[in-house]
């Protein structure tokens, strides 16, 4: 395995299933449901700097990186309003990523635009991690949602299963067109054997060019246009937003947005053993009356956000 | 007394005599004018992350307290533009809090709305501090004025009164009707055996429901509708602003506004031994030309709040 | 020579000679290339707050500080964008900094108005630092210019010269009548035994004030109008942008600005030797091509701006 020492984190396709593991082994060094208490992480990168640099706004994303990089000692530059930076006096922005380079010891980056983290790992000699291109990838979203279900999974019938992603049913629900997080978390799942259901109404699909991999991979998977009676065998319901920002046609957001919302009702599915994810921000995706079920885990998976950067951000500085 | 360990700071009321006196007592820890020079503060909350979440803007209050919190070693995540959070994409108030609950070891919290910092509580699991809701309560500014108080408690005739609260007088003038600083402090100064002077416009008067208190706790007050030729045994004169935000009417403002400013000749009385405060910012309510004289100490004042808040920081996450 | 503790670094006319070279020796504890990777600089100044008071935006500036500032241990407070400070609620100039100056252990100041950290300095207690007030003084700019010089001067024919200011050649180029950058260059190279070359349109040469002083002080320079065939003998061009913002007249303005870039054809005077500095942001001043050649030196020069910065707060905190 190659070594995570000064690597780039661009794409969850770049990672091995190996590497995964390796990443989901290293967060539980950073979780409270695994260590003790009084671990001193705050030591591990003292004196190192975090440039976060967001293009555009994420407020989730960019707070989870700035409290992970801290948790560990880290100190933070960066912006979060780009009309703020350089560019506006006609900075390139390769200018802009080579000059926070030589301030910083890591970039984080989050953009609009597909494939520029990878243009700023290409100049920047520090290692580069992707925050989010636009409707391109988000890694450290989709190894957060990994490491929530291997932490989450009970154990099988036969008891041998807990704590491992191998033998887990997880369906995926809402937008699986135009939703960057359900496309990277299906590829990574795919590394598993892993049964996937997707549920959205037919306009919202998962594209064939994923289901293609799960074919090529021998996974097993079903294609479903609504929820059914019976979730029985299900482990995870990964829900998902109809993210306004994405549709082009706003007629058409507005006849389906309502479309696969939980209602009160689901919380029979909860009492069942379903549990329930959700990459937030939400709007009425779910009833709040289900945000008190043991099994509606969706804060717990943010904050899983946090270990998983911790441990990144530890590994590719060579702290761990 | 109740621990103070995981508690919130939400209402001065909320606190005994005995308690308010254990957080002025703890201040001094963090006051170089009491302890010595290079006691390390800043290991006691290293690897801790506070979330500053100002829904409106207050800088001298937001820089306070994340001056406060990096001095005892903190990390700082949080916004002070509501308009960056996710809250424009539609996110609940209840979501934002608990996603930065699920980030942080305690939540600042800054917000225009009365009961917005208790309904932050009531759903966080790490400490809420109110960093003022609107016209309610501010009860770490109220802390610090205690604190500047009995600070500056210059000795009494009997030379057993320096430093401690009772047998103060202390004089409230500007806006008294809907000033929150006045109503919060005098409340809590009327734990103490301190004599309260209300001085202002007879429009902007104490409200009857905080002189009642004073009646039922049998504390002595008096009601001047303006600054009297002598203030002798009056220990601080507290001058607040006619704030502008707060008018509906903005004619009733322009005739009010300049009325009981603090002209040159106020010199006068703080050679006679009268200290001059103020919770700042302040426009034209004392002429600058009394900055300089020594009593005039809402400088002091404002940098004792960082001792509050290291404090209560320190107390709410149990590293005292 | 003077004690750095508690000064203020506001004009780069206040150091001697001595003093700019005891600053320059000082960075290079802060620089990788002197001194050994583990060096725990950011224990130096732990639990000391920087003020960072941006009342106009300069990205770099202010990242180069805040990096710099976290480097050596200490937490950060400050904004960038006076609309959100309590300056919209009235608050004097002089009353921001007394708060910030009672909340932290130096001010770094930049802003619009000349003679503004001269202000900020008069009225603070803490050591203030001029990060750029307007058209006048960018004192650490200065200096990061002079470390670079000082750290990339190559050998002289007899060998003696590397590393030192003494016996070099520098060529000052682009817009050199507004340019507060060239201007404060040009008097601080005048301690050295320097010889400078101006390269300008006529309409924006150096100033005669300027020359003046190299006139008194006995140091060689020339006049140039445009970029010649031969560089030979030049150890650094440094090279401006034609700065919109300072202009009046837009049609000058649209004249000028192409006239003294380098195209790609610069690449041979880069090979033959001559370093390229710029201060940055810059537009289409230089041709991107030559970013990659070793002698375009302008990344690690802003670079250098760290060590620089590292070393003044450390010098005027005391911590060296």
């Amino acid at each position: 395995m190659k070594s995570f020492k000064g690597r780039d984190i661009i794409d969850i396709n770049d990672f091995s299933k190996e590497e995964l593991l390796f990443i989901l082994k290293t967060a539980k060094k950073f979780d409270p449901a695994f260590v003790k208490k009084d671990r001193s992480n705050y030591t591990l990168a003292q004196g190192k700097i975090a440039a976060v640099l967001f293009f555009e706004q994420s407020t989730r994303t960019e707070q989870s990186f700035r409290s992970a990089a801290q948790k560990i000692g880290m100190g933070i530059i960066g912006f979060n309003d780009p009309e703020s930076t350089s560019i506006h006096k006609g900075e390139s922005f390769s200018d802009t990523i080579r000059i926070m380079d030589s301030y910083a010891d890591v970039l984080i980056i989050r953009h609009p635009r597909a494939g520029a983290a990878k243009e700023a790992a290409d100049v920047a000699q520090i290692p580069v991690i992707n925050a989010g291109d636009g409707p391109n990838q988000h890694p450290t979203q989709t190894m957060l949602d990994l490491y929530t279900m291997m932490k989450e999974a009970g154990p099988a019938p036969d008891g041998a299963r807990a704590g491992k992603l191998d033998g887990i049913t997880v369906a995926l629900m809402g937008d699986l067109k135009y939703g960057r997080t359900v496309h990277a978390l299906s590829i990574a799942l795919s590394h598993f054997n892993v049964k996937q259901i997707f549920i959205s109404h037919p306009s919202l699909a998962m594209p064939d060019e994923y289901l293609k991999i799960l074919k090529e991979k021998k996974r097993e998977f079903k294609v479903w246009d609504k929820l059914p009676e019976d979730l029985k065998g299900v482990d995870f319901l990964y829900q998902t937003r109809v993210q306004k920002e994405r549709f082009i046609n706003l007629s058409q957001y507005k006849k389906i947005k309502d479309k696969f919302i939980l209602d009160a009702s689901f919380k029979e599915y909860l009492d069942k053993g379903v549990k329930l994810m959700h990459p937030l921000p939400r709007v009425n995706e779910m009833d709040s009356s289900l945000d008190a079920h043991p099994n509606a885990i969706y804060f717990q998976q943010a904050r899983n956000g946090l270990y998983i950067r911790e441990a990144l951000l530890s590994l590719v500085l060579g702290r761990l």
